[in-house]
C-alpha cells in the first residue's frame, strides 16, 4: 500500500505494477439539499472528488443506499440514484454494483475506485515552500446547507451553492497534474483549515492564507454568523489553536475557515512559475495564498 | 464492463487488460449476532464473499461503518472492528480506508475489489447440463439469527451457525477454480433456491436439488417451523412457483429452501468427472443435485 488513512489523505492508494495503483474511497451521507436529483449528483461529485484530490482518474463506482421504507416514494430514489448517474457518466466511470438497505434516515453515496501512476500521485505531504496555494471552488457549502435547514437560505443562494458542490473536481485535478503540482488535498469534512492543517503537517511547511482573497459561495458571509453546523464548530476548537491570525478577520469570514465542506474544491499547492498558466487555464480557480517554510504555527491567517 | 449487475451476480467485473479484471462488491448489514467481534468476522466474510463466488482473489477493501452515538460503548465498535479485520488479514486483503457515520442503528461491512483473470471468471451463466451441484456451507443461518432476535435460539446452535458464517469461501473458490468449475454463486439474501434459479436462468439448464443431502445446521431445522425472517416469505413467493417438487419435503425443510443466508456457502456446477476430487479435497463440501437441460420449470426439487 502506497497511502492509508494514517497521513489523512483523500484515498488508499495500492500499487498493481510499476505503473498502475488502484486509488479508492468512500462516502456517503444524508441529503444536503431538498431536490433528490441534486442530492444525488452532489452525493457523486463528493466521492469521486477524493479520486480526483489524489491525481487519479475515476474508473468504477459502487453505490451505498438507505432509503425509508415508509414516506419515500419510489420517484425520489429513482431521481437520487439518476442524478449520482449522470455524474458518474460525466467522470467517465463506470456503475458496477451496490448495496441498499431500508433505514429511517436517507443516505447516499459511492465506493469509488480509480486509477492513478504511482509516481504521479497527489498527496498531503507532496507540498513545498515557496509554493502558491489555489482553491478551485468558493466555500460556505456547509453553511448553506444548516441554513436551508433552518428554512432561511434564500432560493438563489441555495441554487449556487447546489451548483459548486454538484461541479466535479475533474478539471482541477487535470489541470493540477498538467501544471506540476505534487500536494495537494479537496476541502471537505474538516473545512479550510483543518484540511490546510494536515497538508502543512505532512508537507513540513507553513501555510499562509490570504483571508480577503479566499472564494466564498453567494450569501454564504451573511448567513455565516447564524447557521453553523456542529462539525464547524468542532473544527475550530480543533484546529483554531493551530492559526498565527496576522489581523483581524471578521467574525463570519473566521467562521467559514472551519466551515465543513460537502464536495469541495481542490486545494492544490502550485510550484510558482506554473501558477499563472494554471489559473488562466481553470475558471473558478483563486490565489488564496503561499506555502513557507516551517514556522512557530502551521497556518497563517492574513486580513 | 464484463458483468454487471442484470445477470444477478455477486459483483461487478470490470477489465483492466488482457490477464487482469478488477471484481467489486460492496455489503453491510445489522448485527445478526450479539458478540461484536463475531458481528465483524461474519460482516467481512460475507463481503469477501462475492469475491470468492467469482473466483477471485481480494485485494483491498473499504470499511463502511453505522454506529450510535449514544449507548454504544467504544469497545463494541472496536472488536466489531478488530473481528472484520482479523478476516480481512486472513483472506490477504489491505483495509485501505472506509467511512463511518452516526446512525442509531449499528451497521457494518465493506466494500471489496479483488482481482481475476478475465477469462476464469465464475458467473451464473458458466453451468452447463450433465454437471453435479455441490454446495459448500450448510443452510438456516437466517432461521438461527430469526429465533436468537426472538430469544430462542440455544448457545450452541448460534455457536455454530457464527462458526459457518465467519468462515470464508476462500478454500471453496480455491477449489472450485482447481476443478475446472465455471459456473457458480454464493447463497445470500435469495436463499438456495433463489440464487440457484438466477444460475439456471442465466446457464439456460434446470436444476435439480436432492432435498434429502442439502447440509443444514445443527438445529435449524427445528427452529424453521417458528422462526422465519420476512426475506424468507418473500423469496418463497417470488421463487416457489419455478420449483417442480417432485415427492413432498417436510414443511420446515421446504421452508429452509427459501432462507436467506448471511455469509452462505458457495453453489457450484462442477464437471461430472472433477466432483469426487473436489468434494474429497473440500470439508464440509456437499453433493446436493446435478444439471439437466432446461425443462418445463428452472428448479426441480426431490424428496
Amino acid at each position: 500500500m502506497l497511502v492509508d488513512h494514517t497521513t489523512g489523505d483523500d484515498a488508499g492508494v495500492f500499487r498493481l505494477d510499476e505503473t498502475t495503483a488502484l486509488v479508492q474511497t468512500v462516502d456517503f451521507f444524508t441529503p444536503v439539499v431538498d431536490d433528490p436529483r441534486d442530492f444525488g449528483r452532489i452525493a457523486a461529485a463528493n466521492a469521486l472528488s477524493d479520486v480526483y484530490a489524489m491525481g487519479g482518474r475515476p474508473l468504477t463506482a459502487l453505490s451505498i443506499a438507505a432509503f425509508p421504507e415508509r414516506d419515500f416514494p419510489v420517484e425520489w430514489a429513482a431521481a437520487i440514484v439518476a442524478g449520482g448517474a449522470e455524474k458518474l457518466r460525466e467522470a467517465g466511470c463506470a456503475l458496477v454494483g451496490g448495496h441498499t438497505v431500508r433505514d429511517p434516515e436517507i443516505k447516499f453515496g459511492y465506493a469509488v475506485t480509480g486509477l492513478v501512476h504511482p509516481r504521479r500521485i497527489l498527496t498531503n505531504a507532496g507540498g513545498k515552500a515557496g509554493e502558491r496555494v489555489v482553491l478551485t471552488k468558493p466555500l460556505g457549502t456547509g453553511v448553506v446547507a444548516t441554513a436551508l435547514k433552518a428554512g432561511a437560505a434564500p432560493h438563489d443562494v441555495v441554487a449556487e451553492a447546489t451548483r459548486a458542490m454538484a461541479t466535479l473536481n475533474r478539471v482541477a485535478s487535470e489541470a493540477a497534474l498538467a501544471h506540476g503540482v505534487e500536494g495537494a488535498t479537496d476541502i471537505t469534512g474538516f473545512g479550510l483549515l483543518g484540511h490546510a492543517a494536515r497538508l502543512a503537517r505532512e508537507s513540513r511547511i507553513c501555510i499562509e492564507i490570504e483571508a480577503g482573497a479566499l472564494p466564498i459561495l453567494p450569501g454564504a458571509l451573511d448567513l455565516a454568523g447564524r447557521f453553523q453546523a456542529g462539525g464547524l464548530q468542532a473544527n475550530r476548537r480543533e484546529f483554531e489553536p493551530l492559526v498565527d491570525y496576522q489581523g483581524r478577520p471578521s467574525e463570519p469570514l473566521r467562521a467559514l475557515l472551519f466551515d465543513p465542506q460537502t464536495s469541495g474544491g481542490l486545494f492544490l499547492l502550485v510550484p510558482e512559475a506554473e501558477t499563472e498558466a494554471l489559473l488562466a487555464g481553470l475558471p473558478g480557480a483563486t490565489l488564496v495564498g503561499r506555502a513557507l517554510p516551517p514556522g512557530p504555527k502551521p497556518l497563517i491567517v492574513r486580513a
